[in-house]
């Protein structure tokens, strides 16, 4: 069951037009296919496609796909789900034949794959690029209620491997971060309200391409999407801005965290109150960003319910 | 009485050894001379010293310092000075023989000299740069309580050219930046109890050195200087940061304006409450910011009295 | 007789589609204006037309357009070519009433105005700019015969100032660098068989602009037009790339030059044989940007004839 | 036998302080224990040295290291070598009880090691860092007289995986990026007389790092270092700067290329003679990059004999 990295997202939005307006107009991802309803997006670094929007009649994430490593890695899922009774069936999407949908215990609607069509290289068509220069899908951030759990299980049942973590002074887990690929992390997960996604993350060339980003949301005359930074987090290292979409959805323009394929790599430890954990800078965190996510679907396509977290309150370093 | 630029400027500081770890050691200006508690530093493209230090029992400001063109230019604004009445007097400094210090009719000291000693080129001694990589003083910017009164003066008499304003919806003036050296400002007024100094800027390479410039800030666990940014202006389309130095001096790390030589040049209005005024990206400023100022010194070297000024509040995007 | 700093060029080039394919489609020129074979485009900071084209039965540069303060300047300079004998001839363009070709004693075809109707301001409609981010002109570059006479007439009668030069060991002028604006230059002249333009330069906002403007030519399959860089010049310490458009035009991109407004700002000399002259880091510079250049056409729009220089040979640091 | 990715490199120096003076001086590697004639350098994100320097009689490469995932993988290693009869050795080194010396069929002296005691890290102390910022080991580049043969062995016998290669029109192999750690490389072979070291690389944080490298090694008068570049490679599309060290060794500084990890990831085709192969600019290549290297030394620190290669010749693209 090698999972290889993230791979995708797929989002309900309300207007498509108005989501492709942000996505493709002002963030410059490339649009490989429209039709109907749905778009098939990507960075100018990737060969396959990694966000998907759908219209639909509210605002939800249908799913968070995740490659893996062969077919037999999706065949050994499909045994582990059964095996654990958790929710799963098999689908297709656009070049995309064999897509094992599963709910985790937590109710996180994941999607794993390996067979995927691959689009034509762009990387160096610099000329063609457009926007800031979104480059690939890096990370998936969840809000969860029971933290401590959840990694668990993704580091033993699914060989995460964890970076980063955020504990308070008696111990307690409030937010950890895990990967795959090899860098940070390609899921992680905060305390809160959930399952709910927290937000979603494309790496960006380096730190110019993300203040880049907010200077042509600025002449846009859309500073509203702009919820938190340009700045550096403490956490990861990385060079950040998050942005709410115009369903609310919330994506993180990142770059720039570290290399962590090191067996022996130790996870690095954050105090929850320190004030450069969030932002190296020490900047304060708009409360929002602790509160607001999008829900989830479950395979049925059915809004998810969620669960209050037992840990309450929130870092004191907000505003 | 041709103003070239903005030129230097004098602090007082309680601890030079602490200053200098601030000035020097974190943020890589050039230590040029010290002797007994004064220090005299400099940017890596400036080839005369910008930055006096000297240690006193309080934080003050001595003198905003302005190149003229000539010796004659000097004279000029001596019998300008005595033919308004205004207090002045002539004092040298190291490399600088004739330095002419005058209260302006509002109180500002201001401090003009035409010969200065070269210091020897280190544009290209790049093994030798040190933190973001300080080029050169950029501008001052002082609180006024009577900001229209003062623009006045300096367009008139001493030939400053306005390039941006902010206005309320009556038309009062709130804060304006005036330029002799060709981009946005030397001298910008900015509402408030005054005379007393909001800031002083440094012009750095680009972008990416204003990022680094925080980055060594929170890598010195000194992130307690940072006030506000990093951001990109409305106003002057700079990027910056402002920093409070250890007596609370306020310093701005500024890049990336425009050229404004034209007679023609156009000024710029901007609404006081627009929200991209003060960061174009939207971002609130601290409350600090507008409150928060170094007093100056008059000729005697005694405390400034200040005022408060009949426009009362501050913009609404604070926080 | 007042020059403000360099205002525009008027090329003639071949195809006009082609050259916009090249300025307004690969480089991210604004187009303002084009009627029949004429095209107006500026950069993103200006407020004014800077780049004219032309179609035209063969390659030339018809204007050297530089601004000046007021209309008595522009009077003062018809005086001075009637007292001098200099060919002149007042015309008009798109924007610009009263412009005044002149020829000057070298036959350069000079060409001065002062009003220009100002363009709506695109400096912060960053989701408009496309390309490296082309910003404002910011010098003209001719081969000259003469050097060290033109550099005197200009300094001497039009007061353009010396900021660099290149001497050999015989001290002989190569070449020179002069300023109105306040940077590095507005005009420069190195030995070479002309009267030719050499090449015209834009500021654009960084180094990293400069690459970015190599990689689109890249991803066009359009490396033949990149002759020389990106790299950083030992002379005005500006990082730079040299190109050729569709008709053998050189253009630079340019950047982080620095302030030279002191009256007393010393000029640096540079021995024509140092290495790092050119190049800060040593790179070797080709032949043909020694050799090739552009027309010039008189003020009867026939090609002015060219004469060879005395000084003959080129630096030894070439490839 | 996992090899996670490239480890280390092992420099003989003829002079160690004038080694110190380029890496730690201008570069700004850190500098981790210095005793006797030896030195262990790192970059600033790295937990482990990277770099080892030892003075001794003559320039020579002792050992290319790579970490595997645990001591299991070493001694799997250790039977590899037996079982196929190549030279091997254990030795110890400062914090690494265990490595592995091999020299594999070539003559590589690869040394192989897991357990490493771990620094203090350093990444966010960004008050420390100096020179340009190099962040960590990147990769390997080795000529070789069998390229083909070479990479079927790593490919085969130590899964290494390939990204992307260089044919001629006949289809015989000139070069070969492979990679462990899912970017572009962590080793690659080049034709020509080999075995020898062709360069080794580190990582940078961007483009802009590359550049101030270039700088400061021209502030020292020190630009008979820099080789090629800086430019963006065609390959990898990583922005590079190749430099000589004091005895001649050449190290790369690098960054952003682009992920790698899956496994269905197309290997790219290079075509020998494709201009932007080399350098995405168009850029020549000097033919020293084609000619000079390390001679390495074999398990008796003996230098190695080197074998002419049968395919002859170099890319038409060079200077
Ligand atoms: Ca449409
Ligand atoms: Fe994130
Ligand atoms: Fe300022
Ligand atoms: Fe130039
Ligand atoms: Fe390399």
């Amino acid at each position: 069951m090698n999972v290889v990295r993230v791979g995708f997202i797929e989002l309900w939005v309300r207007d498509l037009e108005r989501s492709l307006a942000f996505y493709q107009g002002l963030l410059g991802f490339r649009l490989e296919r429209r039709e109907g309803g749905v778009a098939y997006l990507r960075g100018y670094e990737e060969l396959e496609w990694s966000l998907k929007l759908k219209e639909a009649p509210f605002p939800a994430v249908r799913a968070l796909g995740f490659k893996v490593a062969s077919e037999e890695d999706l065949s050994a899922l499909k045994a582990f789900a059964e095996e654990r009774g958790l929710p799963h069936a098999l689908e297709s999407d656009w070049g995309r034949p064999r897509i094992l949908r599963l709910q985790d215990p937590f109710g996180y609607p994941l999607a794993f794959y390996f067979q995927a069509e691959k689009l034509p290289r762009v990387l160096q068509r610099y000329h063609e690029h457009r926007g800031p220069g979104i480059l690939r899908i890096d990370h998936l951030n969840v809000f969860s209620p029971e933290v401590a759990e959840a990694v668990r299980f993704y580091r033993e049942a699914l060989a995460f491997r964890l970076t980063e973590y955020t504990e308070d002074e008696e111990g307690r887990l409030w937010a950890a971060w895990l990967h795959r690929k090899g860098n940070v992390h390609d899921l992680a997960f905060t305390n809160g309200e959930g399952p709910r996604l927290h937000h979603f993350a494309y790496w960006l060339p380096d730190a110019l391409s993300i203040l880049r980003a907010a200077d042509i949301l600025a002449g846009a005359m859309e500073t509203d999407r702009i919820e938190r930074g340009p700045g550096r987090h403490g956490i990861s290292n990385a060079m950040f801005l998050y942005l709410k979409d115009p369903d609310g959805h919330r994506i993180e323009l990142y770059t720039s965290d570290y290399l962590t394929v090191d067996p022996d790599h130790p996870p690095l430890r954050w105090s929850l109150n320190d004030p450069r954990r969030q932002t190296l800078w020490g900047h304060r965190t708009p409360k929002s960003w602790f509160l607001e996510g999008s829900p989830f679907l479950d395979l049925e396509d059915r809004p998810l319910p969620t669960r209050a977290s037992s840990l309450e309150g929130m870092p004191q370093h907000v505003i």
